[in-house]
């Protein structure tokens, strides 16, 4: 593998990840009511750092292949709506704005998946804990919104 | 070209357009100290559109031609880079933690000029508006950085 293109990748997940470290969950997050499945807190930095690894290895073993051009294009898909979300539900507190871009997330993971499946098997591989991940966290961010219907968006603009 | 790639491309310039629009300038914003080249407001939007537009224009011509590996990982990169920004620059609005993330979307958008223009004329210059932009961001957060010492970064934990 070339290990410069995968730092490449793996800079880009940085940046993705790096909302989680700055947006962070605190007491807002504490007192939303959430489903009984929720996973405990200290799996989520867990499950991302194994799953920016996994798809950085993914894009890096994928790009170098021939007829890979869907495959990058989703994998860019991914990285922009994963940074996005977190922003807008832990920022902007904005749990129904967050549904559509988690829809997008979602589209962009499961996209990645068959592409980097049908070129690469362990590329395919390292992406289904991903959209394992993106699956459950799609249907947190649903039970959300149902469970805190009176829970309204921070207002920065008033700020 | 093929137009269902451009759309998955100009998707991911979409999660991160989106950021512009969710995280709104404001009030903050008009009372920081500015330099006085400051590109007018109204240039900000047409100018990220036009660049999205050129940005996905050039990652569906080069994703399908051999050997564009590192032009697409520095275009996932760069896009996962420039979602980040607004949401700590006007949502946090933490000048100085924006300065390195701007630090990384430079970099990222210098490779992906680089390496799309090694592969195709178009697609490299489609990034010169991009990289002329970025640099003129660059030096806007570098100076309001050093015109606004006092400015404190929202904590929304507190919140």
């Amino acid at each position: 593998m070339d290990w410069f293109l995968f730092c490449i990748f793996l800079a880009a997940t940085f940046a993705a990840g790096a909302t989680g470290a700055m947006f962070p969950t605190g007491e807002w997050y504490k007192q939303l009511n959430k489903p009984s499945w929720t996973p405990p807190n200290w799996l989520f930095p867990v499950a991302w750092t194994s799953i920016y690894l996994l798809m950085a290895f993914a894009g890096a073993r994928v790009a170098v292949l021939e007829g890979s051009a869907y495959a990058m294009a989703f994998w860019a898909m991914q990285i922009a709506f994963n940074a996005l979300w977190t922003p807008v539900f832990f920022g902007l507190r904005n749990l129904r704005a967050s549904l559509p871009i988690m829809a997008g997330l979602w589209i962009a993971v499961f996209g990645a998946t068959i592409t980097h499946w049908q070129l690469d098997l362990w590329a395919g591989l390292a992406f289904v804990p991903y959209l394992t991940w993106v699956s459950v966290a799609a249907a947190l961010n649903i039970a959300m919104v149902r469970l805190n219907p009176d829970q309204k968006p921070l207002r920065l603009e008033t700020l």
